[in-house]
């Protein structure tokens, strides 16, 4: 039920059509987001101009094939993230002018002008060539989100000089998400280093003590550096959408 | 060596007083943050109406007293945080201008006008009552930083009608830091209603299988709502200051 | 905004004294609970009965003797947990009435009379003598809820005879908790001689590789007895909560 | 040795056909469950109208028909769990008039009508898609014991609104098993609203710090809503049957 | 009821003042562990000659007292284990013939003498002198068992020639106990030199890494020596216990 | 250098061929282990009549044939574990005498007499089937000792009955293995039913919380029966070799 | 900006040809690495000498090709690690002058002369023949940085006279890498035994409760052995690089 | 037995003073370091130099005083570490001669003159001011090796500058000491700027994740700068060890 329809509601009842009770036992077992409650619109205007996702791991190709043909009627932009090349493949296949991304692991389609709803540029910083594909997960999906996306890669921290001779990407950001495995130090230094929002993506990068990622989550976590938040292991698409929500424009 | 200092090196080689060598020699060895380089001056930046905040867990009360007494020179605003009350009580004898606040275990010490460099304003959302501490821990930084807050507490996901009550606050919040223990399920409720910034703080409430607030970071991270981004357990003050970074302002 | 209310709204929208936008936008704006949905009266039916519970550890004396005294004003049955020696002993001071049980740790004070409710017996079974106070917990909780309970201890199974002795109170049991630290293996026998939810309960008794609890905690989660239940580690409240929702009797 | 057994012993003594010491003798090296003890037949009653079950993970395809193939002589009827599409597909060529759930990995061959001995219906909640498998093994348990079920998908609570729009299947059921992955968040909202036994059963969906389940299944553990009782990650069989023991009619 | 009770109720039958029925139904109820099974018998074997045991640690000066007093009655001897020095002090004032042990932090009161049943002697080896509280609880423990004990101290495998120079207590052992915190790694090397059945008791001595023994317990469950067996951490009365089990001298 | 060298070393210092100084030298330089310490002869003496043992995991098939070919010119019996079918097949190709046995994953060669150094029998008793491979390797190393093995499978705490109506097995045993994996409950049950050794097998089986045997070797190391002792988890071949150090007979 | 232009830079100020606001400018926007600071000088002092190292795994073929393309025009030797068969020979079959040691899993091409900057040998003593693979990364690894290497394999603590027998190159060593999967716990009797440098690398040898080399890691972290340091699991590679920082000859 | 008795024992022989089976009986059984064997002269060697070394923590101030005052007699120089404000006390009441460091918690008596062995300077860096215990610690303990220490103290990575504005000590050193708590990811950076040896000591310092130093162990053993090695948390002691061992002078 949506406002018109509500609004109808009260109509009959002014109008005598619907008796009180009648219309009370109608509110009353009104389905919760039919009724139009405000935080719903407010969701409603993230929605606006973020594109339809979907999860690809551990989804069988016909699977995916249904669920994207579905999607596609109804004009939102389209991401399809974590997967592999033989998906990625078979959509290309079927929807030529989509674009798969090897390194991201990602499908999209793109149906709809990209929204300019936020403000930017975002930095997307890389500790190692390893951790790009997840880098590359959250550029793509920003880039879904219209917001204008710059990248810096293979700053570790190991060769701190190679991260501060990038001045002026690190000042012009309007938010960074700093994406790196091992020991993830690298959002410490950054965030160090710049007063903007700082999101930190640890990656499953490395091995034996690395644990899968835990080594950087937890240096993350404990960064020395002030206000620097933190998103799931390798969840790229995630940081992306947290630089959505802190990027929306304000309305004038 | 400030940039005037730079400059005056550079006027002795014009004016023939240094010779080329010398001032080679200089250069090189001139500490870095003295040529003044830009990106120290955003953090600068940063710091531009934040407080100085002194860790106050496992100080004795003489240092803490050493270290306000050095700071109240420079007349920035102090926040002292982790305070048990022995330790609050004797800032207070001694700084009766500041205020401790034995929920939050700060104490503040105000010296300057409080800046007005953030928009607003920030809710702070808080699933019990036990963690209330951490909650108000982030409510007293982030006044610290001239951010409006208001507060929304005992909203946990076991009794879900009195979050749904709160329609307004959570319309009108700027960002959102989410303040739980046990299972930390209250950011992804919360961050499903609405668009805008949400930080989840996990607290050590709870025992046995909640490990210390390890469930409720475990929980936050793996939220099921797009974009929420997480700081360590019981990290009142980084909420608050990622909050700051969001907030602030961009130049006109 | 409860029923009355939403009915006289709609009789105003009828007889012509509130036009059609206004309602619309103040049925939009209501706050969730007061429309008066289903739901929440399913949850009052259970609290029907139930004592109001309150969390003793880490509240202090005074916020202890402030809450109780708000509570007593409703004339529910009152159950505080976790409550040491001295605070319980203030409590039995103030309230002469109540009973503190010192190895449960908990405070009752029963202001109306037990509900009957619930079928029974409870059978609450405890592997050791060091499992006693979680038992004794889950036991002085069941009888707030107007349980019927009964108690066997010490029946570990390293001296699996003395379970196996005990056929009458197996054979009689509507629901059986079982109690046990160590490597908390009594559910699984348990779980295997008797047809009725079995409801384990691990506790932190042990030392070393017992880590707190843990040990017991997995061992439950692993049981080889199909349809064993767990909550968490010392949680005796949490498993007669759970009991009562299962003996609760259905309505005619 | 059964009761008509043991009956035949005594009358040999009573007769003079034994002497006593060959009677003590023979008795004291009975196997144990020869005697009759009731606690036997206690758990037989549970066997009653439940089915056979297999786990079929690790066992190969030879195995798995000889197992079945034993068991249909009893004509009990039979349930194999943990079953891939080649297993799966081996079985149902074997016996046509069986049933291959290729998303619950279940085989069902029912020979027997199913018994009518549980309440009902029982609520199946899913927080995602991705849960569907673990709440489909649940389902398909429940009715081999003969339990009416309903299910309810995709209400996760980061769409808080799907749940709440969901009275009626809330309202009827008298027991719920809530399957979620990732934070493990929707028992606690659905303990809340409900007063019968929520049964939460952790999921091995996510990645990265979800660490296989660990995540859900502590955030159940902790679960801030009272008497919440948690099953094994993934454990879909496991709920069903312990909703079987709780939803067991009680005899007149 | 023992085996005259039972030989009585078949004697009742054989001389008819009992009929069969009578008979049936009372053999079936009989409590299990009076049909007197053998198994018992054997577990009785083993507590020939054993102490009565209490475990210390988390009871009263009162519940110690009360407990002791009660097992004075049998003639068993008694040993009161994780006992600190004022609990220690309590009863050798009640019981001046007991000795307390603070080293060990056993209380042992001798009131019948000691067994000979078990062969010898038991070597207990320690790594380091921070090891030694635990080896001595073994030592302790195996001593009221009646076995002949040898120590070794400070023989850890970063002083190898310490451990090599001790040929004869080696060579002489007919078992041995090794205990070590830290990395744990004496079991190993202990293991490599002998033949006779070596059992590891991690101790929670160390610090950080060493996660309260933790360390040490994977050590000793991961030794390349072959027949390492190994007991929880800090159980050096579990050592000595499997010890005595090992040593007791098989019937001629 | 054997004992026979280093008495000619001294026969030519005395006879004055060798002065004083290059003896000195001589002896200084000797290899440990050539000096022919008894502690040597000791291991030497628990090698006796056990087989050469090759850990097959993680070896190539040309490194398994190279290495039991070197080992079959010592005519010790060989014992390869952790060995697949095709391993297990290209060893039986090559020596068709030997013995492949795909459920313990053994592969035996037995190249002289088993000796008969060791006392009897050992039991070795298993909770499920799925833990029957970790028996089996159990047993099949054992019997290369010369041991001799009885089985007990499917004796699981769930299903009590059945493991107590094996008395007779459990009275003659010398010793028992106990393999368990999921809770792993079965140790603490059986080692309250007898005197002699128990060691315990933790598992993998299982799955979720079981994470890969932690449930049950925790279980297991806290287990409440005095005593009992652990080896690794799946370590069926370590606690065989437990057992043939505990049951070898001591000279007469 | 290298030195040169440094100096012209300060040369074009003095000679009036760029006015002092632009020559500051420059200054202020050089790249950092570009000044010339000495702390890079000495890094490239640890390079020179170095290979060129290329961390194998997860890059694809092609990727490899191009990255060693690339750098064989530098001169530089070249070390590419954790690379197995196919694209070890992939790379051999393109650079036939480079070796593939399938044991190390590294590819060598050595383009230069060996430097000769450090002193030795370097021992690197192994445990186990598994832990081989390891040991062997960190002897290529070495032999590149030119350091001489000696071996010691199979000296495991449980047959400790192996190790005790190899007096000689442990009196050698200038420096000892010690390589140990299962308990770790060879570095403690290394470092026990001499005075040198010793550097521990846990392996992943092992199962069960060695969990993936964590036991070995514990073991090494918490040696008894003064002054042992440790790198990641099954970092040979590391050690190596830590042996080149020790044994880097001084300047004269 | 020195080495001029084992010569005795050699003349004895060649005068014909005991007999060829009399020499080779007392060579058998002399225990093992009393042959002089080389690598014990090794050891010896690190030996000379160092200090005595107490571990404080644990030990009764009786037993501090005990061992203390035995040493003195050796005249070598004493290290007590782990030492509280009481027991330091305590020991400098009796020695006043003495220096305790209430930061380090050591306390230092020196005998003998501190040696000159070594090579310098040793750097220890600290992250944060929380830090210094643990670096102090390490400072104590290599001046009592007679190494020349310089310090760096609060130069963490979130502040990065303030590391770079370090040159000269940076370039000074002959092997630096890296002490940091939270993530732990200062010895990257530092390991990235130099060519000598670098020895990470994570700290305990941090809340929540930091797991009382796991988080930093993590991060340091998975450091992206090549060649870094760690020691055990909070292992200040230790890590001056290592750079005792490494900083040795070689003989000419």
């Amino acid at each position: 039920m949506n406002q018109r329809e509500l609004k109808n509601l009260l109509a009959e009842i002014r109008d005598g059509r619907m008796d009180l009770d009648e219309g009370l036992a109608r509110l009353r077992h009104l389905p919760f987001e039919d009724i139009g409650i405000a935080r719903i619109d407010h969701h409603r205007e993230l929605r606006q101009g973020s594109p339809e996702v979907i999860f690809g791991e551990n989804k069988t190709p016909e699977q995916l094939l249904t669920i994207v043909s579905a999607m596609t009627g109804r004009q939102r932009n389209i991401l399809v993230t974590r997967l592999d090349e033989e998906k990625g493949g078979l959509l290309v296949s079927r929807w030529p002018e989509g674009d798969y991304d090897p390194l991201a692991r990602t499908f999209c389609l793109q149906l709809s002008p990209l929204p300019d709803l936020h403000r930017g540029p975002l930095l997307i910083a890389c500790a190692g060539t390893s951790d790009l594909p997840v880098a590359r997960e959250a550029m793509v999906t920003a880039r879904m989100f219209g917001i204008e996306v710059e990248e810096l890669t293979d700053v570790g921290v190991a060769g701190i000089h190679r991260l501060l001779a990038e001045t002026d990407p690190l000042s012009r950001a309007a938010a960074i998400i700093v994406v790196a495995g091992m020991e993830g130090a690298l959002p410490s230094v950054v965030g160090g280093l710049v007063a903007v929002p700082v999101i930190a993506v640890p990656t499953s990068v490395g091995y034996g003590a690395a644990f899968g990622g835990v080594a950087a989550l937890l240096g993350m976590l404990n960064s020395c550096a002030g206000g620097v938040t933190v998103v799931n292991i390798d969840n790229g698409f995630g940081a992306a959408f947290a630089a959505a929500r802190i990027l929306r424009r304000q309305p004038a």
